[in-house]
């Protein structure tokens, strides 16, 4: 295998060179031809549209060339292999292997891992069942009706984003068996929040740390079981832990039960693990968590071909790449047509910003091409009366990220002035699309919009939990291999580390630094 | 008042002189006595920290200049003074009016628009004050328990932040008289969740349109009636208007009452008129909302001081102009140390990106400088285990604006490990101001942080109205501040109509552009 710096091959020179003389018009070139030309298929029934994007056959071809000498589909084939692709803490990555669905065996010290994720999603399945059917109950006698989620982080941000996006869809199925909330700030107003909005009778608590030392989790932790104590509940028969077999956390008699993971899965990948299994399977049900997690594993599948037209997870990470190193876009806008991804902006932020935010590759050399960009966004149609103005009017071009769906989750709609709510929603992302690729020339240059902004469309008929599990999968491949253009390790993420330092010197009185003692004392610490 | 676009001027380019030479180390510099130095008085309290910013001595005396020379203060007093500071559409900009403080008198057709705004204020004083003493009831006679706003944009997103941030403060202080919800997105998913999470009985909807033409907004309006109608409910005695007094919302019998803004308050400006004090009246009583007024105003009386060291809204601008034009950094992160302000770098994203996302200046004439950044940001700790990675490793430098306070809200606290929550929340915010600022180095450069990443702090003492009210209007007054020296309009969103009129095309299926049909017709419009 073949690992080197992007600015080591050919075709980097290559790219930048067709970038420096590139005069490829969208308002020109985007018509129905082209839109119908440039969709590539991906998991679920879902398309990934790329018509608006600023990229000729030459700039594929060439994108293809990269994907190729950077031996992306290999590297993928070595993560699903187990071989150490997380070098800087020197692991194996296999969040693959979490959606049950893979064939390969990977061991360790004789260990079957994939069958250790199997029997993990067997487990909590047979829990979430049982807590429905009402074999386990609250220490009162009364049955659970909702699940509180304790974590940060990935052991948050991705099951929460999970749960909103199937919310809608779970309660106009009839199979919405619990409402999930979810508590991950250190600050005490999130915690002391979220439990006043509970039936503390009736909740069930969910523990998430991996390690089983996350500072923030560990507090809250206290502080949950407190409010129970004082509610004078158990507190061993309202939580259950989600963690590492090793940690303190784990086969603890303070937990109803506790559910594995392992350093395999790193927790911005872990949605589909027991992080975001037990959770979802509670919620919705475990049929519901294995369609999620179906959807995942035959992106997953789709992810290894590789002619990157027919393989969207990688043709959107070249795409991302010709934006960044070579475009000189240092951001992209992700902006779905759904207010059910509310919250999906935010997961992908962590995904992308925390497995790509690196100055070094896999080595730990520093390398000399621009990395990662900034990760943002809202719904739409939110954020037309938003941000958009900048968008489409500004000094800086944002690539975008569109995702929309043909139907709603609730088919709860109404006419005005001839359509639905959802046929307007629609009508306006093809219209921003559109303005957004092509502009308009007016003569009051305040009226003007230059077009040349760029834009990707995912979209589908409906936002199941197998479209999300397409949805999730495709992102976190496309991460990865941007992580293997740009030769970097996407699975590790040492820049969380030195805060963490500081932060137990203020709390020990111990700062070592007069600007660090200042600004504690400035917060009252 | 001499209106120039920046670049015209001499500071301008002594700005850029002094950019390329600078090399000023933050590890060598931050220490106790500059984190002393370097803070500036904010209204009810709040202080604004710049010690962690790149700029010096000389740096300050430019940014001084650049002030003095674009006429910052001057154009603000041309502002309050009732100015066509709107230019694009010939309009006032009279949201600091609204604040109810101000002695300045502004009239037009012989209107004293300031009365105008006050007896609005008092109006929605009144009728908030009726509807806590039950003499508004809904249709049934059930008092009304939960106020939901139909709005979207500068209607939606200010108010909601609004509340989020006083509502665990209200809830402490026994002051919380009514939940508040929200619908915006024309996403038929939104208010059906929104409405089926209500007693319709005992619910009041307060529908905001200044030109009560917003497509979202009349959507989900009719969408509110039909559910009010099956529920057997007589929509008017359920709903109020927010608009201006000539829009077809005005004095309509389909509402229970209406209160007016006009032209004069932008909607992104309009969280201080009735647009967010409707909702936060009836939420959390008129004189909560009037504490909330009295912080915003003290603010913008601060930022009438010319010395921008005294004028933290006005340094707060030039430091930002500084790094977008002079640095090149092309965005910046809005981070608060608390839970309740979840959602204000949303509206900041709004307020700013909305407000200075222009190519063109006041005049309509193209500038040849960078203006408003991209604005994103989630709370801390959160962010720490999401993003924060790429901000302190990643290839690119982000600004950075911290918001945090001394006391939790609800002083409902834990202690774990010998530390309060509260005491680990800023713990780790003042770790991470060094940091990032400071860096560390190491011989695994995985593990290395090469710091000299800028921030600046805003604090208090509590997230109490006044104080929300002064953070508001610093940011308002930034945001115009920057505007001035850019010789922007920041007033008015030409950015958002391509996209209105080509949705109508759509809708009326009259697309004159094949990719608009074919992306429709992906869409399924």
């Amino acid at each position: 295998m073949k690992y080197q710096n992007f600015d080591r091959t050919v075709v980097y020179r290559n790219l930048r060179k067709k970038a420096k003389t590139f005069d490829f018009s969208l308002k020109d070139n985007l018509d129905s031809k082209r839109a119908a030309k440039c969709v590539t298929p991906m998991a679920a029934g879902l398309k990934y549209s790329w018509a608006a994007k600023q990229v000729d056959n030459e700039t594929i071809g060439l994108l293809q060339t990269a994907a190729d000498k950077q031996e992306a589909i290999k590297k993928y084939i070595e993560v699903l292999n187990g071989k150490i692709m997380n070098t800087g803490e020197n692991r194996k990555v296999l969040h693959h292997l979490t959606r049950g669905q893979q064939k390969r065996s990977v061991t360790e010290d004789g260990k079957n891992i994939g069958k250790f994720y199997q029997k993990e999603l067997s487990r909590f399945s047979n829990f979430a069942a049982a807590v429905h059917k009402g074999k386990f109950k609250g220490a009162t006698g009364k049955p659970f009706t909702t699940v509180v989620q304790i974590g940060i982080g990935g052991s948050d941000l991705g099951p929460r984003a999970m749960y909103l996006a199937l919310e809608n869809w779970a309660a106009a199925n009839g199979v919405k068996k619990m409402e999930a909330k979810f508590i991950s700030n250190v600050d005490p107003d999130d915690a002391s929040n979220v439990t006043a909005s509970c039936l503390l009778e009736e909740t069930l608590f969910i523990l998430v740390s991996k390690s089983g030392t996350t500072q923030e989790t560990l507090a809250n932790e206290l502080f949950v079981k407190e409010k129970l104590k004082k509610a004078g509940l158990d507190s061993s028969k309202h939580m259950i832990a989600v963690t590492s077999e090793t940690s303190p956390l784990a086969k603890n008699s303070a937990y109803l039960d506790s559910f594995y993971i392992d350093d395999y899965v790193g927790g911005r990948y872990s949605s589909t693990s027991a992080v975001g299994g037990c959770v979802l399977s509670l919620a919705f049900g475990p049929d519901v968590f294995k369609e999620f997690l179906a959807g995942a594993a035959e992106a997953d599948k789709m992810a290894l071909e590789p002619n990157i037209l027919q393989n969207a997870a990688l043709l959107d990470a070249l795409i991302g790449v010709w934006e960044r190193n070579f475009m000189g876009y240092p951001y992209t806008a992700v902006l779905p047509y759904s207010q059910a991804l509310f919250r999906f902006p935010a997961h992908l932020q962590q995904m992308d910003m925390e497995s790509n935010g690196k100055r070094v590759n896999r080595n730990g050399e520093p390398v000399k091409y621009e990395t990662g960009p900034v990760i943002f966004g809202e719904p739409g149609t939110n954020g037309q009366h938003s941000f958009y103005q900048l968008l489409h009017q500004g000094t800086s071009i944002i690539p975008l990220q569109f995702i929309a769906f043909k139907e709603s989750q609730k088919d709860d709609d109404v006419k005005v002035g001839g359509s639905t709510s959802q046929n307007k929603l629609n009508a306006n992302l093809a219209a921003q699309i559109t303005a957004f690729a092509k502009g308009q020339d007016s003569k009051d240059k305040n009226k003007e919009f230059p077009g040349g902004r760029p834009s990707s469309l995912i979209y589908g008929k409906k936002l199941t939990p197998a479209a999300l599990g397409s949805l999730l999968a495709h992102f976190e491949n496309k991460v990865m291999f941007q992580g293997f253009i740009w030769n970097l390790n996407s699975f590790d993420q040492e820049g969380v580390q030195l805060g963490k330092v500081l932060t137990k010197k203020v709390l020990q009185g111990k700062y070592g630094d007069t600007a660090l003692e200042a600004f504690s004392k400035m917060l009252g610490v």
